[in-house]
């Protein structure tokens, strides 16, 4: 099975504190790793996790606060130092410009890559890229800004193949790829094996959505049904919870109600207020909505 | 005395480290804390060093490579959001519009308060701020870009007043200051004493040289002649002379050097390579050459 998994880098809010890292997170899919927001500090996180630059595929900014974009300019600077040739692709929304483009006119000559931006689209759901084997796209969010989340959907992989069978049908190794494929194989003297008699269903894809910053935004729950993971934002406990309202953004409650309404396998939490130096509280309000939440912490990895 | 103190928040230069923090100081000077250069991550330094926002008084950048500017975002962002209301004064090379005008348009209409910039000169040396209690000036640097050193000088302090002189001489209070400015005193007999009769010399004032980035560059020598506090780049052994030639950077050595010829009273070195696991030859070939050298460390505070 590919490996697929996320991240911390950072897990703060706006404020920076001494206990978090303003947001960041990489989804390490098979040696590839797509990062969600780019916080300030976010290049020292990855040099502190051992998070190998050279393996950087793509950065999707969730919204522009500076708290989910003021680590670009290192970031960038850093991997032209490191001598990075593939272009580098940032979607964000459009307005990213105001960041980038003044960068690259004082850096641009002397930039071993070239960026290129993708804007994301607030209003809809739009797929942003794929390959074999993910599917990455951004649906909106409810924030005070134009803000987008991020699902991450493995694609469907092949079929595994039952050993016994290859050797029991004597299947040529050149037939192997297309049998996991799908196909069915005709022996030499004409028979037709049905791919169901030579296969088990390849392992079921998983999926991953990113949920902040947010208000409690019933109105997402489409985009993240029966997802693995869903990370969401949990800025506030509940006895905060007309400043969540005015802020948009979330309590753990209104978080676990989502993660319980869209029937995710799991819920992990994240982008706390600095006012919280325990996270207790927030853990426990939202275990007690839905039970399989766990807090994020910097440096913390979870697997799909 | 006042307090005068250098607090390092980061030593390290261009590639990030788990080790050091790029560039970035506060010389704390009676409570008020003036900024030189603002590497990436600065902000969270200043958390965890515990120096206070509020006491933020002016930034001072030396030149405009990106490990010495990139945590500007979001520090002027966070003072923001803490309210601050005083005008921000920074000092910087012309070309810093790249980074703030961007910003200030993007975040312009939320900021709380003005940011001013005040160009630098990279011909000579400028005086930059006075108040009663210090003088700051700019000098030229050798760099690969315009690259300017600070000048930390206190004013002349008052004179002691010699306690018994006042019970001797019943001077009356309101008297005092003008008496510890020079004054002399006239008794209500009309007899003069003379001010060296009834005053001592204040401390003698204290200054403080920053100098980073730079080549081995003699001609500075001037500029910081008699510091009591010396802060010198030695991004290198002199095992890379060659290395730090071409990259117009210093060695330990060539640091302890300019030390020794300036005549400072005490040399702090930093702006350390990323190569370096251990610091304990770029200190052994300084002390060589200048003994009262000691090596910058993050959260390390040097008194004058």
């Amino acid at each position: 099975m590919n490996k697929f998994q996320v991240i911390i880098l950072g897990c703060g809010s706006a404020m920076p504190t001494t206990m978090h890292h303003p947001p960041s997170q990489l989804v390490d899919l098979n040696e590839k790793l797509f990062m969600i927001d780019c916080g300030e500090g976010t290049q020292l996180q990855m040099k502190k996790f051992k998070a190998r630059m050279n393996k950087l595929h793509s950065i999707f900014i969730s919204h522009l606060h500076g708290d989910h974009i003021f680590g670009l300019p290192g970031l960038l600077s850093t991997l032209s130092i490191l001598g990075r040739s593939g272009d580098l692709h940032i979607y964000a929304h459009k307005e990213i410009n105001f960041l980038i483009n003044p960068f690259l006119t004082y850096m641009g000559k002397y930039m071993s890559y070239k960026i290129k931006l993708f804007p994301l689209n607030p209003e809809r759901q739009e797929l942003l890229f794929e390959n074999k084997s993910i599917r990455i796209s951004s649906f909106p969010l409810k924030h005070r800004i134009a803000t987008n989340g991020f699902l991450f959907e493995e694609k469907e992989s092949p079929r595994h193949i039952i050993r016994e069978m290859i050797d029991f049908y004597q299947i040529p190794f050149i037939r192997i790829a297309e049998i996991k494929e799908g196909a069915d194989f005709v022996t030499p003297n004409g028979t037709v094996i049905r791919n169901n008699i030579l296969t088990l269903p390849g392992n079921p894809p998983r999926r991953y959505a990113y949920c902040s910053d947010t208000a409690y935004a019933p109105e997402i729950i489409p985009y993240i049904r029966n997802v693995d993971l869903l990370y969401h934002e949990a800025s506030f406990a509940e006895s905060e919870l007309a400043r969540a309202g005015e802020t948009y953004h979330s309590t753990a409650r209104q978080a676990a109600e989502i993660a319980g309404a869209a029937n995710a396998k799991q819920l992990v939490i994240g982008h706390y207020s600095s006012r919280y130096n325990e996270l207790e509280v927030i853990l426990k309000e939202a275990v007690a909505v839905f039970p399989n939440t766990e807090l994020a912490g910097e440096g913390k990895v979870f697997g799909l």
